[in-house]
């Protein structure tokens, strides 16, 4: 008998409460990297993701994430930043800034909204000073930083690793 | 002043102790998976890749990974993962399989090689039967599995946040 042997397409596990993550993007250059994180959220368990800009979603890449995740198209960020104040988000931002903290050290507020910036140039000024957190990850080598879908995956990790 | 300011170009971090992790990469079909393990690497801190088959890394999405990790081609992964028990590594699957363990709940051991099953097909019974772990990441939506290259990421994140 084989200790490990596949199974596959394992029903979903059932959050302990609705996610209350909301990824927010900047816009991006990539509709690649913007349809890697629809499927991203997808798969986390997130039913709706806003996303600024013109991008359009590969459903090749984005797989079915596309037909469960409702896609929220903004223009610009600022203005949603202010709107999830009001809403009572928590919103984290996903830099290398003065006053980041390492992702690892960082407890997550249940309400969160993750704010990602576009491959890069990440985030403004004008959007920075509207996030009320900035996490980092370490980078330990080459090249200097994560790829944009890269580093939101680990986000979304550490954010469902403590709210399983 | 500003809180959150942008800092450009950090110098990356020294991990503790020299990065013991080795990514041992199934065939992959798409060189585009391929190529962002390899930039994920990179930045992790490891210098050194055991890719199975034929897949071509993409200096445009590897970036300066491409010349700071080296990339070990070999035909097939079984006789890899023989040589790997044999020089001391921790032999971990990422799939679903029975008796996979959580990978929230993983705890590593610090000579790790984490073994990556191609796209479609997973890890194939011959090369289940040579692993000495197995993880996965709960699945909490659409669709019902997280892209190769994400996988990867949660569980070199998972490594790195364990041994910092």
């Amino acid at each position: 008998m084989n200790r490990f042997e596949h199974v596959r397409h394992k029903p979903p596990s059932v959050p302990e409460s609705a996610r209350e993550l909301l990824v927010v993007l900047a816009p991006m250059r990539s509709s690649v990297n913007l349809s890697r994180i629809v499927r991203l959220v997808g798969c986390a368990g997130m039913t709706k993701i806003i996303q600024c800009g013109p991008g359009k979603v590969d459903r090749e890449i984005a797989r079915d994430a596309i037909d469960f995740v409702e896609i929220v198209q903004r223009r610009s960020l600022a203005p949603v930043l202010e709107q999830l104040k009001e809403d009572g988000y928590s919103r984290v931002g996903l830099e290398q800034t003065t006053h980041s903290v390492c992702l690892y050290d960082f407890a997550f507020e249940i309400k969160t909204a993750l704010i990602i910036g576009a491959e890069r140039d990440g985030l403004s000024q004008e959007e920075l000073d509207r996030l009320d957190h900035v996490v980092e990850m370490p980078v330990y080598g080459r090249p200097l930083s994560y790829n944009v879908a890269t580093a939101t995956t680990m986000a979304v990790y550490e954010y469902c690793r403590q709210f399983r």
